[in-house]
């Protein structure tokens, strides 16, 4: 598969559960996985369902604006930079967001997520 | 050395010499590296550097805002996120802009970049 395609693939599936079942996006983490969220780390699947979940917003909506991706090196990793808008339930204003994962791959031939750094952009 | 402290040094070292002498980042790039500027792959420590002294404007002066770095594996290398602020001569205000470099370690105990992203955030 195209990198530029399955990072496209995996950022649709990424926010797609993001928006409409949150705590799914568990399987996309191992125990290794790193969360950065807004400068706050988190640690391990479960931690970073957690902090998802614990967000004090329910319903969003994530548009994406860019998508980069290059490989990561010879373990076969690869990074993915998404920049995009947040829309909030009753929010009138967007906000802006930068996120980089760095994708490594499964025995069974998938990949999860070994790095996850987001960022608000404040206008 | 603490992994926080080294992003603070390699980015600071980073922006002073893009913004006092562009030619110099070479040094910092190896043959595999990879640059996405504003969507456009360029590839090698040559490459780079031409592209990054070709870009349309001469002084600029990069501001941080967050810095944000993640151990990026069992390579030894480091993720580094930046967000910031790009002001160039004679423009009056200043372009918002996120940057990710994945650090690798060379043998000599210091680190080269092999992936660069590095997009504007337009308002």
């Amino acid at each position: 598969m195209d990198p530029n395609d399955l990072a496209k693939a995996f950022v649709e599936h990424y926010y797609s559960t993001f928006d409409s079942n949150r705590a799914a996006l568990g399987n996309l983490y191992q125990e290794g996985s790193m969360l950065t969220f807004e400068g706050i780390k988190t640690q391990g699947s479960q931690n970073i369902v957690a902090k998802l979940t614990s967000l004090p917003f329910q319903q969003c909506h994530h548009t994406i604006t860019t998508i980069d991706c290059q490989h990561s090196g010879p373990a076969g990793g690869m990074i993915v930079v998404v920049s995009g808008n947040l829309q909030l339930a009753g929010e009138q204003h967007a906000l802006k967001f930068g996120q980089m994962f760095h994708l490594m791959p499964t025995p069974q031939g998938s990949f999860y997520v070994f790095n996850d750094i987001f960022r608000l952009n404040y206008g």
